[in-house]
């Protein structure tokens, strides 16, 4: 008996903002598994700020979504109907099909997830692709090293606060900044970092010269606009800067930085990364992120939604300045 | 008998584009060498853009120059008097004693240079740091590969036009760009790059669209401004930016490149830096340069300019937006 998947499409192209007219509901039947196949039911999937750039029919990194075409994610399910035996029937399982309830994949194509490690979740969070992305930007691009300093912009998003914990697991000292005073809050309590501020409140350049009178070294960049101006002014000689994302700016180009000038004089490195190239490095980061997990040194902190239903929504919600997730934002399903 | 030397002051500071009168002469008298000193005499200066950043008071690589004291800049000179024996009288050497026509310094500060190889002011030019920063740019700082294409904007003048031609050498396909007709003439007959254009003339994103459709590896950037924007959209993936100058900024900031988003997607690198840093690689660099030079694979263009009344008026005309210079701006003294 064919299974029904319920799952969100690409209505239309957002022109600026993206509204709820922009996503549309179908279900579909799902085939059953070939052999080496599997039938997975999603029990949480994620919602993140770079599928913004995908609603737009430009050449990128990834190819766009399509019109009438189910949108893609991050996504952690249940196996239901296996044919392949390493992949038992119950096996948690993280893939790229989100946005949907069921779906059949080559099981090659998928990983096995360990949830006596940590729930499901987490493989979306602080041990998924969101992660990796704070670590990649960290260390493999910034080259952040033990003792240095590092200003976070987006601090309390998903990946912000994942970078904020992992930097001051290596002995960094960290300033983060959020939107909100609540996220300004949890940076300062939870997460713990050396100086959090609201970057609405104040001018940015004037807090980094408050936090780090002597300047910062590395400047981890989720935002673009105005605070990486200022990153740039604070930035040392030699200072690096990691793009990795451009919130102020996914709606609606914004001006570049007026004082770029300073990369020539500060012989400063910007660089920009894709997080897909550097999965051959899952395991490296596992290694230090799954005992840290265990051990209290890191957090997963999520803001949940439920129901695919309300996916279209999280994700409007994420984009807007001073949105109201808290650490990574996870649509629960019902599994 | 005390030698006499005429110097050339910073009398202001420029709000903006600097003029005439921020510039004042007077003549001093040069004491006797010291042992271990030597007394020399310039017989050419050079003058360049960086040199308007040390106008302004403020904190950079180099520190600013000072009202009411001698300007400094790249000079080649003779030996006058000699109190070491391996800077004998009649040599030629080279030094940062520049605007000025004569100075004692420690012998041990200053650099012999070889005229049987090439002119005195070629050591300002090709041979000298403008040669090396082109070619710490390009190899250094942008790992340009032999095959690869290379924009590189302001190409007809110091820098620019060693770098069309170092990047020509190792096998590169060069487009370059330049502010009057008369110098595109000069990138296409006489350093033959394969795309020259007038970025006046058009739009530069149209312009690096023929020349390379399917886009560039590397940008030598020497203007910043609209030029930088056309090359990060005309970058491919992984395509690296040396920046070395910003002249469309020197004397008023230009807004940044609204597209700078681009760096995430492509996975750009952006890199800031300063010869300086680099004066340990001028024997590599040298061993590459000497031998071009000679057989005529390099070519030392310069534009001279008579006497050191005349090298203010110089400094400011390469600081215009389609200066008249092709090549090195070289003030020539009577020596």
């Amino acid at each position: 008996m064919p299974t029904q998947s319920r799952e969100v499409r690409l209505a239309s192209r957002p022109q600026g903002e993206p509204t709820l007219d922009n996503f549309s509901f179908a279900t579909v039947e799902v085939r059953d598994p070939d052999p080496g196949e599997v039938l997975v039911r999603n029990v949480c999937i994620s919602v993140d700020p770079y599928m913004r750039g995908r609603m737009n029919d430009a050449k990128s990194y990834v190819p766009p979504f399509q019109i009438g075409q189910p949108l893609e994610g991050g996504a952690v399910g249940r196996v239901i109907v296996s044919q392949d035996e390493k992949f038992p029937v119950g096996a948690y399982v993280q893939s790229f099909y989100g946005w949907r309830d069921a779906f059949v994949a080559p099981a090659a194509s998928l990983q096995i997830v360990d949830t006596a490690v940590a729930p499901a979740s987490a493989y979306l969070g602080i041990l998924g692709v969101t992660g990796l992305t704070a670590w990649v930007g960290l260390f493999r691009i910034a080259g952040l090293k033990h003792g240095e300093t590092v200003f976070i912009s987006g601090g309390a998003g998903a990946v912000g606060s994942a970078a904020c914990q992992l930097a001051k697991m290596h002995g960094c000292m960290v300033i983060a900044s959020a939107g909100s005073e609540e996220k300004v809050r949890f940076l300062r309590e939870e997460l713990k970092v050396n100086y959090a501020f609201n970057y609405r409140d104040g001018d940015p350049h004037e807090h980094l010269k408050r936090a780090a009178p002597d300047g910062i070294d590395v400047y981890f960049d989720n935002t673009g606009g105005p605070q990486l101006e200022a990153a740039l002014s604070a930035l040392r000689n030699s200072g690096r800067i990691a793009m990795c994302g451009g919130i102020a700016g996914y709606n609606t180009p914004v001006p570049g930085p007026r004082n770029l000038i300073l990369v020539i004089g500060k012989r400063l490195r910007i660089e920009g990364f894709i997080v897909s190239d550097y999965f051959k490095d899952v395991s490296a980061f596992l290694e230090e992120a799954i005992p840290a997990l265990k051990s209290g040194k890191l957090i997963n902190r999520e803001t949940v939604v439920d129901g695919l239903d309300a996916a279209p929504a999280a994700f409007l919600e994420l984009l807007h300045s001073g949105a109201g997730n808290i650490g990574k934002m996870v649509v629960k399903l019902s599994g």
